[in-house]
């Protein structure tokens, strides 16, 4: 429980997303790093470049790995990163010829973004299974009142009659393109990252490109032409994408909101959010935190763009923007589609027959 | 020549980008509208929504018109968009019964709308073309210079030597993608935009898909599954990859930057900026733009995506934002491409032998 | 004429504001440039650094100076800042030795930065005038319907009556804030710039404070307790001024546009914006027009603040970057007032009796 | 500890600020409010608007109130505010009569905005002595070693040698501008709100400004001139003050970054970051660091000010966004001041003597 609104003890029960917040929990990082290393190091073994016996002994030693979280805060405020100390508490137990060969030819950004990409594929999983259920969820608010009459409004002024399935579309079909794009997508950000000190693998050598792409294929992710550690252009894209999903339900929140404020014949909903100072009041409180979700990942996107700007072979202040920024976007997004599936489940009338 | 640095009398020495100007200015805006009215007339005469000579006689009327630019300014005052005068305008060219065949079951945001999108594909080619070309610069440089060393920077400290072409290869590698990416969202973005009033086109009725289809067509564009005019997930979707490309040129600026303040061994520039204090200074001056061409974009987009909370059936609010943001956004990123070619023809050397 | 919305041969009719855009078109910013020339020659003959007839002659000879824009596009092509060819051209004008005393260890961004405060200043001014007037404006409406009972709404909702008074105040009181603001930071944003190549005036010498000081007294600026060339603090404080100030009235604009979809009892106003498909519309473009500018404000205002990661002595990139945003800053919060002021007054009722 | 990098539990190594962290949390959050409450009794007692007696028990019965939090998340689910079910929770803890009296004529946003504001007052008073400290320090290493001499850089390039006096002053200068700045708006941003349901306070009626006034001095705070609830230009202004101060470090550590690549001779800092790959590393983590945040607090101040459009008399939407991006941002200038203090005092030698 923490101080932003996802995680909050209190606000946390309109903003929480339980499944997705444990993807970016720390026990979840950690042990999508252990991986990394028992993946790096048999893609290693597997092309001679480390022995197999070490690669066995690290696979074996490093599975159940209980980290010392305490040393860990300690290393990220010494190092600005957490790898050092954790290779270092990996080590520990190990024997030391094993240790040696952990982490070979590897950097902290190696086992941080990868890391993060493991957990990113198994996110836009579940957000895409998300934004298919919300779509069939509206498909059955059109199956029931899709030809019911609605006011349709331009340029906020009644304009002519629309029917709900119209407005409904304007909805669905955004949700369908957006599935599309993460499609289009996952060849290009769900890859492994693997570049050790400045990119360039001098150690590993020739092996370099088989060793990637076992330790890809061991981690289930793409292998890439070479190394991407400077080239943020990935995440950015995956950001990005993320604010559309976001903003496409901001739209449908403040149709909602609008709807809700029009009176009881454009849209009924069940369990409008209650007023201490007002009780006759239903708000609709999950359309408009729709629209605050939207904005706050419009505005999230465009921060994370500056990151963009990433200086020479690695830059630790470009970098680390991504840190502040891409966890709480990725919050934003499932707590949206959350929010707007329950929204779609409340809605128990809609427009007039 | 205006107030905005792009087409600024003199910052455009720096900034412009004549070729995307013209695109943006304001006679292919009215070019492209009254392109649109011909095209939506010749479709609706072909499937009989309106007659052959109608449409035979709008598209020799208003071929070669010519606004009243002031009344189109004054009608933009009155009405927030420009088409309800240039629909007076064109009328006043045609008989009467031509001219209630013009801009039949249309509104003002179908004929923005598609204007937008025809000259943003062409943007959009210019554009690609442009990564190509810069794809290729690199490529030069890496075949004379990749081998040389160069010292290899993380967190803004000496690392480990690497080649030329390491560094070479983050600054091709996103721009590749960036193509990919552009050709995957070509059918996404170029759409046409027709919906009429309220989206419905109540007025043509059943024959509205094969109309939408026929104007399509005949403007070399793709058409939707229905009108999208209130989902701009396609346009920020297009802003966001126009972002993207800034940033990765904000990349190659911030480095080449950094090598020109590193001294000559690691890059020689020709024709850098002059000091109106220090004559013995070589400016580099394009590679800083670049990076405040990306800071730009990225915080242009992420304004876009603001957009994307268009409520109802048509948001003056949300769409008029677009105007504000995605023209300057667009010549933006056509201003670092131009900045980025000129920069790197400017490198007469690299790295150390 | 121009391709930003603010400057557009058509656009302009609902977001010109001619009298900023006055101030910030290259005329003015080259008689500031020439006014700072002349006002420091001034001040270094009167402290002894350069003869007094050097002034003299710099100050008759400068007065009525004819750029030629073409070669300043030119120069800031080729230096990415237009001081060093406008000082050519200035010097063209002088015998030698009066040219010689020119720009004495001034650099392009004393020119440049003093030119832009100079301008700011009066664009501040304007402002605030504007700010009054709205006010009174709004005074206006609440003597005449103040008393009119209007449904207040909270999240959407019907919540309990209010007065049309007590809406009007939530448009009011920020406004006399934002002036309060403005007076306060005057003593810190209309400052002077004077540093020479690196900001510490070394060929001045000991008389540079009171060169500062003549230099601040014939401008109208306040002078500095020491160069500020890379703390860009002052200007983006001011550019959070504007923002604040568009979004206020963006607030404006959102409730009257809510009001106008509310229908004709809650507020009326006169010369909405037509349809071209919807001859019965009265559209209040005004009020989206301003909730338009305020997230388009919302947004250059994070943009500008990026511009304080302002490097070492002197950032081409950061600097640049306030080039970008600024200027469309100014106009659109110029641009909100006028239609701010417009919309009060096309108020024709609001509430009821 | 939770998902945020602010109290993650190993990132709070390096961004973690526990003092802040306090005041945001949800303990601290709802003592504010429980203080309010009884605040509110005993102002609206004094003027006998409620009884004494009803007053004073709920001042005694309120002291120590252990909220049960599982409940107000619930509650927070359902009424997308906390302040219902925290009503329930503390009237149940009194008799009927007492209970009638509590939050007389309040609503939820006179909760949740007063609390806001009394710990972002403490907050303000934190850092503005952690930018006093700061100034200080930076004041040290001027003494030291402000005479020595270092190479000027404008536009990444070496220019004119200053002393390292020069460079300082750039870094300290803007601190007391921001000090400056917060003592002008502490009037204006910690101001109470007080207005129940719709901002009339009818319940309450002639008494409402000596309630207003009781309340606030009580609480520390300001009294405003009317409820301000739908202005939110007051916590904008705050949010953007924070963004400056985030800045400024940012320029700080960009300097710093920028030394530290350069080498040994500009800047010795002790106890650089370490790397996995490359244990001959001392990378400036603080200084990135800094870059970071300062970037991280520009765009969220951006995003915060599209909560300025904030329509009618409450808006679910604007509001909601605030508490999605404010929070992060106090802390994020707050992290800034403890690294930017760190850096400081990590300073162990800078130019050449």
């Amino acid at each position: 429980m923490g101080l932003s609104a996802f995680d909050h003890p209190i606000l946390s029960g309109l903003f929480g997303d339980p499944e997705l917040a444990g993807l970016l929990a720390v026990e979840a990082d950690i042990a999508a790093m252990v991986r990394f290393e028992i993946a790096l190091a048999a893609a290693q073994a597997e092309c001679g470049v480390i022995p197999q016996d070490a690669a066995a002994t690290i696979a074996a030693r490093l599975d159940g790995f209980a980290p010392d979280i305490a040393r860990l805060r300690d290393g990220v405020a010494r190092d600005g990163v957490v790898v050092p100390e954790l290779v270092r508490q990996l080590k520990a137990g190990l024997d030391p010829d094993s240790a040696s060969h952990l982490h070979f030819d590897a950097t902290s950004q190696d086992v941080i973004d990868t890391s993060l990409v493991l957990r990113l594929r198994e996110a836009a999983l579940i957000l895409d299974r998300r934004i298919e259920a919300l779509d069939a969820a509206i498909g059955e608010i059109a199956a029931r009142w899709g030809a019911h009459r609605l006011m349709g409004r331009t340029r906020m002024q009644d304009a002519l009659e629309i029917r709900v399935a119209d407005r409904l579309a304007a909805w669905r079909m955004p949700l369908r393109r957006h599935r599309t794009r993460l499609a289009e997508m996952t060849g290009r950000v769900f890859v492994v990252q693997y570049g050790g000190a400045v990119g360039t693998l001098a150690k590993v050598g020739p092996e370099a490109p088989a060793v990637t792409a076992g330790l890809a294929r061991r981690l289930g992710l793409d292998a890439p032409d070479r190394n991407w550690h400077s080239q943020r252009d990935r995440l950015v894209e995956f950001a990005d994408w993320l604010a559309l999903v976001a903003g496409s339900l901001g739209k449908m929140g403040q149709d909602v909101a609008l709807m809700a404020q029009a009176g009881g014949d454009e849209i009924r909903l069940s369990g409008g959010g209650g007023s201490s100072a007002m009780p006759h009041k239903q708000n609709p409180v999950g359309a408009e935190v729709l629209v605050s979700l939207a904005r706050f990942a419009a505005g999230a996107s465009g921060t994370m763009a500056q990151a963009l700007v990433h200086e020479q072979e690695r830059s630790g202040a470009a970098w680390t923007l991504e840190w502040l920024v891409l966890p709480q976007l990725v919050l934003a997004t499932g707590s949206a589609l959350l929010l707007g599936q329950r929204l779609a489940e409340s809605i128990e009338g809609i427009g007039q027959a």
